[in-house]
């Protein structure tokens, strides 16, 4: 093929384990339409298929509804701790572009966040959507792992289920005099899962920051500049992503 | 009035110099309208007025038509450094994001390159509208100063402005083995402005990192992920304002 193997020339397709027999792919209708119609792909042409677990396979279009795994790729993309979110959501269309941004910047887990100022119930139409865009910016940042986006739920629930007994947990703050989170991050054990809380525009409630900080979860700042509810999530994965990928 | 100076129910207006004689400040038909109209704001209620050149004051509606300045807020909201950023247009509309969020995460001069590989040609419209972007971002986020957006260039010829001479020079690459942007930040001199390129999708041609790196830019890694073009400049901001305002 005179193709590196992952190549940014050959397309991505996150396939379900239920798709895949030993070497054999069964495409559904829609990767078909995809691969055969939009890039137009022959029988003996090749793709890569990911099954948003961590693997990778160098797959070969076999027929119109079937491919080949011909080998496994090793790839090594994930960040090596993982990372939780629980993000207020904002209004509008406004948590497409969250899902996309962090997803790309390696979260492991997003938590759609009830708060006490954004009462923003997403319908079950919303909430696939999100998970379709996970998938689709996992495979085009070349990530291994699809995120999980969880039920939405409150700032009380949330903690109930991913709190200091577990994870290092960090509420973000957008005013107030806080340590900044590139300073907080412990990188110490590696095995430990971080959380990360940010709010929706007009911040936390005093409740809300109350709970979490009873829970253990550290209060930090993003910066001297209030972010956008869109803004936040991503500087905050971006600075997790950095922290734990580079040596500074 | 009961609330803090910078409290955040007061509405942040920007200024042109031209627009203040002292103490009165000559609105416009634009600030006329949001103040009166949409935010229902009468002669005696508030608001903060910044020059987008560092200074803020608190304001006073005086009557339909012009406001009066009480009293200088000390505001310190800037990075420490200034930092340029040499960005590749996307497709589409996606350099309003762009702009959004890195004058958010508090870029100086945002410079649209005509890179080898998009060759996205703006109207001057567009540009009007990128500024005008960088204003409202710069409101909202409390900033002092308003970046500012460059007529567009190649990155040839923006390296002729930003070199090694005058900056600390970063080239963003996608792909290959780089050390991490977070890890090669120098912060030793710190009158020093920081230039940060990023480039289009599909990345920067060879010819153009050959002439970067001709020029003494550095070429970092973002980490193992790739990132669009809309999500690069957003993390590499971000690491440079938590680099300058975090102790870690």
């Amino acid at each position: 093929m005179g193709q590196p193997l992952n190549s940014p020339q050959l397309q991505r397709i996150a396939i379900t384990p239920a798709q895949q027999h030993d070497r054999h792919i069964d495409l559904n209708s829609q990767q078909i339409h995809y691969l055969s119609r939009v890039l137009r792909l022959k029988p003996g042409d090749r793709f890569i298929a990911l099954n948003g677990q961590g693997q990778w396979w160098l797959a070969e279009l076999a027929d119109d509804t079937s491919a080949t795994v011909l080998e496994s790729i090793p790839i090594h993309t994930e960040l090596s701790r993982s990372v939780i979110l629980l993000v207020a959501m904002p209004k509008g269309n406004g948590m497409d572009d969250i899902v996309r941004q962090v997803t790309e910047l390696g979260v492991a887990t997003i938590v759609p966040l009830l708060s006490d100022r954004t009462l923003l119930h997403p319908s079950p139409h919303k909430l696939e959507r999100w998970r379709r865009i996970a998938q689709e910016a996992t495979e085009q940042s070349e990530r291994q792992l699809i995120p999980t986006v969880t039920e939405p739920r409150s700032l009380g629930q949330a903690i109930e289920t991913w709190n200091s007994e577990t994870a290092h947990c960090y509420l973000c703050l957008a005013r107030g005099s806080h340590p900044h989170l590139l300073g907080c991050l412990q990188t110490a054990q590696p095995q430990t899962p971080i959380v990360l809380a940010t709010g929706p525009e007009g911040g936390w409630t005093p409740t809300e920051v109350d709970q979490a900080i009873a829970a253990s979860y550290q209060p930090v700042s993003l910066g001297k500049r209030v972010l956008r509810t869109l803004t936040a999530p991503a500087m905050a994965l971006a600075l997790i992503a950095a922290r734990l990928e580079s040596d500074g």
